[in-house]
């Protein structure tokens, strides 16, 4: 089998770069997870992204259920690797009864090189897959893109983290600039605000975008509100957040 | 004035998106900068986009050519600003004679957000344009897409740097994942090679595109060797890579 995991941006259709496009219409199968209710909009996403833009008629959708995480293992690493266990597992059945489908594909929201686990459930698999990976547009790039700033100072680095990072480990050591994925919410207030600058966003890149940006000190409970306000109407969130020491 | 910056990926066509493709066919007017023979493949490839995508007629297609930096000017900070007002002065130039265009684009390689002076020097226009970023791929994903690999560890940060940090401030404390980007070449050598693996790559997404991975201590030198031979067959380079301690 040849699997090709193609980064599909943030959920906007238009994200779709030509090689993704190409990509889709070369597979004999794209496997469509379902993430239940809550995350309904992205199994919508994919479904919308496969009929505008699949033109190949013997393309086969075949959409599976994703297992949930056991919340009861309460080691993070633990959770994870059986976790993905899991989902290789319903891979491999939602794939069986299609033993001629060679050239198979998942659409990875965003890039399957960020924060994504496709690629590491890939590499469960048995016999393994030859692989390939088209990339796409990241939420960090679509955040940017909302504020339009660049994310580095003039030749400076930036360090890309999770929430739960900043939440248990403060904030890194000699790094100026932080970009903040998978926070569960407002990690960023755990940090010492004075002196730092945040931009924000959540479903960058989507029709829902919101976004702000401003002294850390000034802004950081109206974005904590926003944020609630925003998961309670759509019934779920993505955000993610720049933060700047300015001296 | 309303300026488009449209991230186009890094030399693969394929990489745009349908969202740069309809900014593209929004503009009165296109910059597309000569950067001179060393990297005439770059002002090559905007003009072959144009081509390619270019629908609607009435988008005029302006060259100008890019001021170069001033060596003589020790201070790295100083030599940069100073080039980036030339860079401002000389759009300013080739605009000055079409006043009419008051939908201006330039396409820039990769992300508008990633190590890229654009968005600065848009900045320093007068009087100040309405100013809109078309994400676009990086370099970066086009090396983890290349080798099939995430960026980061399971929930673990990355520290995005450049040649120039790597060499003057070596490794930074606590950080277990480099990528490294525009390094004049093998700032990797400077760093203790025990256990570090690298992920390197050259003209990532394009045709020429050169791949290498391994430990650092054994693929070092070979990298170099690379380098040097490709940079000399192609009259420039441009290169990334990942650093990993592993444990």
């Amino acid at each position: 089998m040849h699997l090709t995991l193609i980064g599909i941006g943030t959920g906007n259709p238009e994200h779709l770069t030509l090689q993704a496009i190409r990509a889709l219409n070369a597979q004999d199968l794209i496997l469509i997870p379902r993430k239940g209710e809550g995350k309904a909009d992205l199994a919508e996403l994919r479904r919308a992204i496969c009929e505008d833009v699949l033109t190949a008629k013997t393309t086969r959708i075949v959409e599976f259920d994703l297992p949930v995480r056991d919340e009861a293992t309460t080691a993070y690493r633990q959770r994870v690797d059986d976790w993905h266990d899991a989902i290789a597992e319903s891979w491999q059945q939602a794939l069986a009864p299609h033993p001629e489908a060679t050239r198979v594909a998942l659409l990875v929201w965003g890039d399957p090189s960020l924060y994504d686990s496709t690629l590491r459930i890939a590499a469960r698999l048995d016999p393994a897959p030859t692989l390939e990976v088209i990339p796409g547009i990241t939420s960090m790039q679509a955040l940017t893109a909302a504020h339009a700033i660049p994310v580095n100072t003039i030749g400076g680095p930036f360090l890309v983290t999770t929430g739960r990072q900043l939440r248990e480990n403060g904030w890194p050591e000699g790094v100026e600039t932080l970009v903040v994925m998978l926070d569960s919410g407002g990690a960023f207030e755990t940090v010492a605000a004075d002196g730092v600058h945040i931009w924000w966003g959540a479903y960058v890149g989507m029709a829902e975008q919101i976004t702000c940006e401003g002294p850390l000190v000034e802004i950081g409970k109206e974005i904590i509100a926003l944020r609630a306000k925003a998961r309670a109407q759509h019934g779920w969130i993505m955000d993610i957040y720049i933060l700047r020491k300015t001296p």
